[in-house]
């Protein structure tokens, strides 16, 4: 085997100890991987948050990669761990709907951690990502049978779908596909959950440059090619890097500059519909 | 030889380039190495800081591992630098106590640095992390032999316990256990120095719900199991990860809830003990 | 080959999932590689302090390494990619004048990346350190021929230097030697642009206790041979680690003490020079 690779997501920070002490167990467990940070700054215990970020970065990993992601504010409870083969990679993460995308993928095959002979011994109440999520984690990167781990599960905890249909006011028309801001990254780009391929249904042969996009209470015409390509200064609607609408500030941060925030409507609309 | 593992503490902060350096170095010196950050945000100087994240972290690595810390405050003065082994691990820091945890085992064995051939030439006045510890650390990684480091150390540095004496009051009663936050994690969570060991040799026989914890003007009744079996507020007592009383809680953060701080007193009785 | 390193540097921060993509890219393009952060903390789009960071870090680092750089404000637009070989290293990064370092060597190679089949498809509007950099600096440490990536490139952007001149007023004396300050590092200390050769070539012969340094309204007598060598809060001037002048406070952050920042005059001058 090569080098395998797991992710690794959690709300751990930088300052204490915890993430290294997971890599030292990923590390133990399975000699070759490479361990990539993915991030940890999720707020602590926010698990839509986590799963938001899981869904933009995964994709763009090799077939057979471990994504680890201990978002765990249920740890020591009863809640379940899981192991989820979706999408050609593994997942391994307590059951809290923190691996929706995975779920969301109806092959997807999910199995309950309960085989404690993989599990890092005394099993501690409170730090599961080293006890338990690391060592399962390391194992499938190394090759370990998933139908040793434990029982099948039938029914895994799902994220609730934002519920778009709540932030509608009587201002949208016939035709408007409405998204929801779900990100702001270090730029100040606004990341949306409206993708290339929900664009692509809601507008069937429809120019970019033919769209129009409502945010921040600003009318953005059509879609820009690149965040440069504008003058600075300038606010634009782009396709990100993870084929998501984004609004963006050329040269500058789109969220301060129109006001915009997490579970703002952004709205879209062919120019000149009525 | 399979990957060993170096782990890395220091008060460099991840925004200079001082860290990536060190990787640098130690991949050089150790081609096989795994390279694992534990934390690098230790106030600036702050050796007592870096020796609490050593003890706490250390022991969940697989025995051969090499620990390097870096908080050097006396960089370039006639401090010595040194190599440890002790507890199955080896350790590399400056000779300033940052490496209690280690001396603290009585088999402890400790060298002082000379064999220049070993560092990264020249010697910088100022960044020994990169010139001396990262390259000593590199070659006890790939098996250096440590009688060639330089002269045996009989009195290394060693740090000043905390007196929790000078905290103890009038208040304390026969058969209390007192002990003092250490630290204060992500999570708000306030670690103490009182661990499962000493616990056990202050209570013998007692359950754990049969405890009580004083800390921050509150009393809290027994241990709790987890973090998530009570409710979303309240404030526990529970044996964290690296198995010491921690005050704790469910949903929230300990610290600013109850303000309690480094330093702080918490007292362990027998629940009804007059 | 033995495992060839990567060093990354790039506005990306570490809150968001950028960083941790571009590892699993460069770990997939080149499977026996170490990638080593220098620092995701370059302020968006800040060329010049990226270029700084690069050319203080990367002589620390063993021939063949690759150093990427991904901040890239123009990223989209019909800005080259460039890779440029140079004082024993591989560079890849934009072409905005953030390898000044290594441009600056006469010797220096520069290519185009043209050769699309390298690259990651689709190539995003807005993450070409993913999709065009990443890609080719993974290729480039597995030893990839240079001469495959794109046609050479004779007029890469270069950095301008900066004008020190403008800074003097007329108090310079003959003799004198003038430098800025270019960064602020983690402990308070300000690095200037004058380095040991520098210094050398304008004081033939003189001795570092004869020297003196006037910044922040302070004129400081001779250079330190250590931070710890002086009393706790004395202000000295210094040799750091990548051989250039710092302004440093035994034991506390000279950028406070001194109100010094980025940009401010620093001068050299031989002590009782008239």
């Amino acid at each position: 085997m090569t080098s395998p690779i797991i992710t690794f997501i959690s709300d751990f920070g930088l300052d204490d100890w915890f993430v290294g002490v997971v890599h030292g167990v990923l590390h133990e467990r399975c000699a070759g991987a490479r361990v990539v940070d993915l991030t940890h700054a999720i707020p602590p215990g926010h698990v839509a948050r986590a799963a938001f970020v899981l869904e933009a970065a995964a994709p763009d990993f090799p077939a057979g990669t471990v994504h680890l992601v201990v978002v765990d504010p249920g740890v020591g409870t009863d809640r379940r761990a899981l192991a989820v083969r979706s999408r050609g990679f593994w997942f391994v993460a307590p059951d809290n709907g923190v691996l929706e995308w995975a779920l969301a993928e109806p092959s997807a095959e999910a199995w309950s951690l309960e085989d404690r002979a993989l599990f890092r011994q005394p099993v501690s109440r409170t730090f599961h990502g080293r006890d338990v999520f690391a060592p399962v984690a390391g194992a499938l990167a190394c090759g370990h049978d998933p139908a040793k781990l434990g029982p099948r599960v039938k029914d895994p905890v799902r994220l609730a779908r934002t519920a778009i249909e709540a932030h509608r006011d009587g201002s949208a028309r016939e035709g408007d596909l409405d998204g929801l801001i779900m990100y702001i990254d270090r730029f100040g780009n606004a990341l949306t959950n409206l993708d290339r391929s929900s664009i692509a249904h809601a507008f069937p042969g429809v120019a970019e440059a033919d769209l129009e996009v409502h945010a921040g209470g600003r009318r953005i015409a059509g879609l820009a090619r690149s965040y440069g390509d504008a003058k600075v200064g300038t606010v634009v609607a782009i396709i990100g890097s993870s084929g998501r609408l984004e609004i963006a500030q050329v040269g500058g941060a789109a969220d301060s500059r129109l006001g915009l925030g997490i579970g703002d409507l952004v709205r879209m609309r062919r120019r000149g519909a009525s």
